[in-house]
């Protein structure tokens, strides 16, 4: 039997006013270099890694791994380690180019090509450009298209957690790390998606970026007599101090009773 | 000579997205047992500790040291560890009676009545009603009056650290534990007051509160091109795993360059 899903960790970095970075779009430093090779550490041991395509677009990320073992390989040929980036974009908006650095990445073997998770292509929205889908597929991605879900009249059309985990797994890709935005975290930790998560690793950095940050924090949940009370407690946590950071590791508690959301 | 202001230690405990509390004037517990131990010890080491009027309209806290060695006095007297409270209430409306905990522990020998920092009694307004005071002096506390400053059209006038510093030291305390709320911990973070802090300890529990609570994060900084910059950074930095939570104990890193709050 095989499991519906791969093995999730959601896992990022913040300043101690939970910030991921200063502003939108903006690519903020904020954990030291024992962190960062934690991080890369971390993504040799899982099959693929995910992003937002609004991380993609603010950082220009390599969305490989950079431990040395990994840049060694013979050819051209990436070594067997490197994590399959996932990038979700529901609008396909990423402009895919040679020019990206994961693509280039790719291109000299030191990673893989992303598949992107797109809602373009179903329904009644075209396709993403062939362009974009040509870059893809010269260096071994692809986009893969699954339906996006109106909640409201006013939010765009949204992926389900278990749909993208399914079309993971349906990769063969058993195991997932996923790295950001803020919008993409924030939507794993609220109820009950925060259930699909089996692992949360948080590197905090001794530093308060200031208010207007990227800030990581649930919905709010309420109890059945409509006082808030705590979204997310974390269990089986392990904090390890790493440099001027520490490292927080821990599971996601389940509720003993029902909670309504608002 | 004598230094200007009190030994300054900025101390409280958050979740991990950055909330003192579910609401304002709710009590929320966070921290467990052996970080609750930690702030006791550390009360028991500094001469003074320091919460705004909304933290004891909100909490009723005791405010005094509860190691078993300050229960354990002969007679009324509280022991000398005790450390004086000291609470910030620019318009007095803390209704002070002898129903509250920080005035029953004083009755009880148990801890010391609150030294209370108001701007009443200065320039036109008038002083506190009597019965207040009569209870805080009754029990070896009072009023001491400061001037508070208007700063714009909107906010009410405030107290200047600076200034409270002053006359928590004029009356021989020569250490201070400023413990909260959101307010009084948020504007001693901001620039260039910080620059009064000595020591940050802060503790985190491995729990999201959930959008909307109270948030400690200074206010934003720019630089000199009008872009957004870390705001505080800490130094000498030990994370201590203590129970479930993490202890941080650092110092405020003093800026190299001329900074623009916004």
């Amino acid at each position: 039997m095989q499991p519906s899903r791969p093995f999730v960790t959601l896992t990022f970095a913040t300043s101690l006013d939970a910030s991921l970075a200063l502003a939108p779009g903006t690519r903020t430093a904020l954990s030291g270099p024992q962190s960062k090779a934690m991080t890369h550490f971390l993504r040799r041991r899982h099959a693929a890694i995910c992003v937002g395509v609004g991380t993609i677009e603010a950082d220009d990320p390599g969305l490989n791994c950079r431990l040395a073992a990994d840049h060694d390989t013979d050819g051209d040929r990436p070594s067997p380690h490197q994590p399959r980036p996932i990038v979700l974009d529901p609008g396909a908006r990423w402009a895919v180019s040679e020019d990206n650095k994961v693509i280039r990445l790719a291109r000299e073997g030191r990673g893989l090509a992303p598949f992107v998770i797109t809602a373009r292509g179903s329904g009644l929205l075209p396709p993403p450009p062939a362009d974009w889908s040509g870059v893809l597929q010269r260096h071994g991605g692809k986009y893969i298209t699954i339906p996006a879900h109106r909640a409201g009249d006013e939010v765009p059309p949204r992926f389900r957690w278990a749909e993208i985990l399914a079309a993971v797994r349906d990769e063969g890709l058993t195991s997932i790390m996923i790295e950001g935005g803020g919008q993409v975290i924030n939507s794993l930790l609220d109820g009950p998606d925060n259930g699909l998560v089996d692992s949360v690793i948080v590197t905090i950095a001794p530093t308060w970026l200031g208010q207007g940050g990227v800030v990581v924090s649930p919905a709010r949940v309420f109890d059945a007599e409509g006082k808030p009370k705590p979204a997310v407690r974390l269990e089986d946590v392990e904090w390890i101090p790493l440099g001027e950071d520490v490292v927080l590791c821990g599971r996601i508690q389940r509720c003993e009773e029902e909670s309504i959301e608002g």
